[in-house]
């Protein structure tokens, strides 16, 4: 029976846990394929460094020809991270006609569109199931379970760095600084958090998510993006008392003919599924035409969660290799021509904080101000005032849903006014019930 | 070209969307499989019913022989329902080397086991997501995403109706019958609600996913079983109290040797995931040992999201025929020699509604009884009592984990006293967090 052989490259965290799950699960995986899977060969950069028991120490390599330009390897798995060098290396795999499987978010939302057009051309797939969600099977479910249907919005808890932050801050009312501290305690954050909380790590899941939703071709840094450091412990108390849960974001909505991507904290209502979703976990709500809404969560990183969409990509991959399939499901994504919406074209309820100065008038003209932009106030709450220290006092404003370029203007004339002592904390309302 | 010629039998709510998705996604679809897809014969009871106006005439029968007999048909679709004579077809559409797609969850409840062994020995598939969940892709997450994990537990709302009812009778304190006629006259309900509201399709659906989590070969009539009828909103006030929601939920647990299943109402924490999915909302909570947590959620029922999931189900067996690779999904199946474990063998904590006879002594009792058989107490609440009117005071605890032979044993012993007016409530707490 042929074997089919694989080419790690990176055997890190990720990668040590593809190596645990297919040695654990070496007969289950060979009935699964056809034939059994074998690691070949492994990519590292120090090879004295210790891996898990499970890898026979001979497999390892530090030279990327070894791996690449081994005839007799059918799937590279790419585990490595980062754009460069794993990006030659994924073009040189397929190139050489194999089929391969990655985990590297950033490499996709960078450069997705083009190596998938790659991987078509040589007739071969790529996957990325690790690449979003952990072990969510978000990718999975969009390739394949919804092929009869129409995404028409997703959005997600993509960055568990930021969901853990965001509720430690809500439950035991943490600044975000003591919350991030934490967190990178606890190894939930990297030393430099920048990419989980300025929202870039979420940007760049949002836009694979969007190929695949939407057949978007969308240049990562084209998405609106914020982050969480700016949400402050009085942003939740707030919300909470507006009946809301605030959590970060990954948005996606298709309207005619345009794609509207964006990427910031907002406010679920308390009893949605998606803010019940604490702690490290990711979801994502997925909104079909036909299907209605979809829920998948669960654990968006670490080695065996990740490690298990990793080798769930390899069977599909493999498989198809075998029957002769390879490249029928990356021929399936269908790009499109789609424009991105502008920030200033969303459509928002919105959360408001004024910090204003407490005397009259005050209140009559920053609501003058939104209605003169067609922006109209729900409801309002305000806390401290009526004492003459001349702090400032907190005012919150939720309105009705509004057009966000409507609303910047309204807060420009605001902040160019003296009513307010500090700029506005400006908070979305998610689009979902 | 050649063209995957497809079987439906059954052409009501779930067949009529069947044949709208088919319709309207042809293109995508046949890309996506490599073939059109070409409905080609469709059995019904009554030709002269309006069908769906995508649906030309012509196709019906109401022969079986047409269908079944017919050898250009690649792929039957069984959306029927009931056993008989879906049974029969299904077996001949295997037995004549067509794979077969089926929503039929009382059908694999019944039989599946036995199916999918014939559908293996004739290297055909038998997919069947839709039978759990409607449009969740449960079973593809089983059955593909899980390959190299091992479930541990499983729990779901999977039933639609139990879930509604329940959801209204604690959020606006409505009676179980006010809220099940509420859900009959929304369309949530049949006129005939017992397979819902009992139990009993929730323990088909537990028999079926325990069939792919743990290979397990279960008479569903051995499923420990208990409806929502007993539920009272006084249940629900008291479990608020405590901080849980009170849900219908399937469980599913594999220890080693032996298999849990039960389906009863159980406490779920207020801030679980699980506990805020509401409505007629299903989701299935899956717990692998690599991957730790696995939330799927979304519609359960309804024409389109059940039709999607069909569809979904008939691209995957009408690729694996075109790639000569029909039946490995199903060989995928592992069943295993598993005991089902009594119910008296359950571990859990337990809810506690004693209505007690107001008078000393009473309490002290009941605690001496659970203690006798090592049941201890965590919480105490009691309401009512003071008066001298008579009536029975309600008296709920909340006990710490204990085996239910145990639990029973002391509860037979304080019913068989005088302190306690009615039969005491018992509601499980769900084995998560
Ligand atoms: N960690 C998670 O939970 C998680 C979750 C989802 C997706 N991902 C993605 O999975 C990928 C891998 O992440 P990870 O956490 O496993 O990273 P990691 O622990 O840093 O491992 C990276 C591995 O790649 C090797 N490597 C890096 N650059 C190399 C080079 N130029 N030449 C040769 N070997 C090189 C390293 O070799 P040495 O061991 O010799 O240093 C190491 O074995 C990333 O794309 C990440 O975004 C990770
Ligand atoms: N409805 C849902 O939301 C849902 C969700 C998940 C799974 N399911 C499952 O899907 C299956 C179908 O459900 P459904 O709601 O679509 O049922 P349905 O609306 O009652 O449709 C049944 C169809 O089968 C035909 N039929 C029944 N018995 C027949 C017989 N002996 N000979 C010929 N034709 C026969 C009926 O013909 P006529 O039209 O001529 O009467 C009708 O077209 C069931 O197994 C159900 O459990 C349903």
């Amino acid at each position: 029976m042929k074997t089919v052989r694989l080419g790690l490259l990176g055997c890190g965290t990720v990668g040590g846990g593809v190596v645990r799950l297919i040695r654990e699960n070496a007969a289950n995986l060979a009935s699964r394929v056809g034939a059994p899977l074998e690691i070949a060969r492994v990519l590292v950069r120090d090879p004295s460094k210790e891996r898990v028991p499970e890898l026979s120490r001979d497999k390892l390599t530090t030279d990327p020809s070894a791996v690449l330009d081994d005839p007799s390897i059918d799937v590279v798995i790419e585990v490595l991270g980062g754009v460069e060098p794993a990006r030659g290396y994924v073009e040189r795999a397929i190139d050489a006609r194999r089929s391969v499987v990655t985990a590297n978010k950033m490499l996709l939302a960078l450069h997705g569109p083009e190596l998938v057009e790659r991987a078509v051309r040589a007739g071969v797939d790529l996957a990325f199931e690790a690449s979003v969600g952990g072990g969510i099977p978000v990718i999975r479910t969009l390739r394949e379970a919804l092929t009869s249907d129409h995404v028409t919005r997703l959005c997600g808890i993509v960055n568990g760095t930021s969901n853990y932050i965001l509720t430690r801050m809500r439950q035991d009312g943490l600044s975000f600084e003591a919350a991030l501290a934490e967190a990178q305690a606890k190894g939930y954050a990297e030393a430099d958090p920048a990419l989980d909380v300025d929202g870039g790590d979420a940007a760049h899941k949002l836009v694979v998510l969007a190929m695949l939703a939407f057949g978007a071709r969308v240049p990562h840094d084209a998405v609106y993006t914020e982050g969480i450091r700016d949400v402050e412990p009085i942003d939740h108390e707030f919300a909470a008392r507006f009946g809301y849960t605030v959590k970060h974001l990954a948005i996606g909505q298709k309207h005619d003919g345009h794609v509207e991507l964006r990427v910031h904290p907002a406010l679920l209502p308390q009893q949605a599924t998606l803010a019940n979703v604490g702690g490290v976990l990711n979801a994502i709500l997925l909104e079909g035409r036909a299907l209605g809404p979809c829920l998948l969560s669960g654990r968006g990183a670490g080695d065996l969660p990740t490690a298990v969409s990793v080798v769930a990509d390899v069977v599909d991959v493999a498989g198809a290799r075998l029957n002769g399939a390879a490249g029928l499901m990356t021929r399936s994504v269908r790009f499109e021509d789609t424009r991105l919406a502008p920030i200033d074209d969303a459509q928002c309820a919105y959360y408001l904080r004024f910090q204003v100065f407490d005397r009259p008038g005050v209140l009559a003209n920053i609501a003058g101000a939104l209605a003169e932009e067609n922006v109209s106030i729900l409801e309002m709450v305000q806390r401290g005032g009526g004492d003459s220290r001349g702090e400032p006092v907190q005012v919150v404003m939720m309105t009705h849903i509004a057009r966000e370029g409507d609303l910047r203007r309204a807060l420009t004339s605001i902040a160019d006014g003296d009513d307010v002592a500090k700029p506005t904390r400006l908070l979305r309302v998610a689009p979902i019930a």
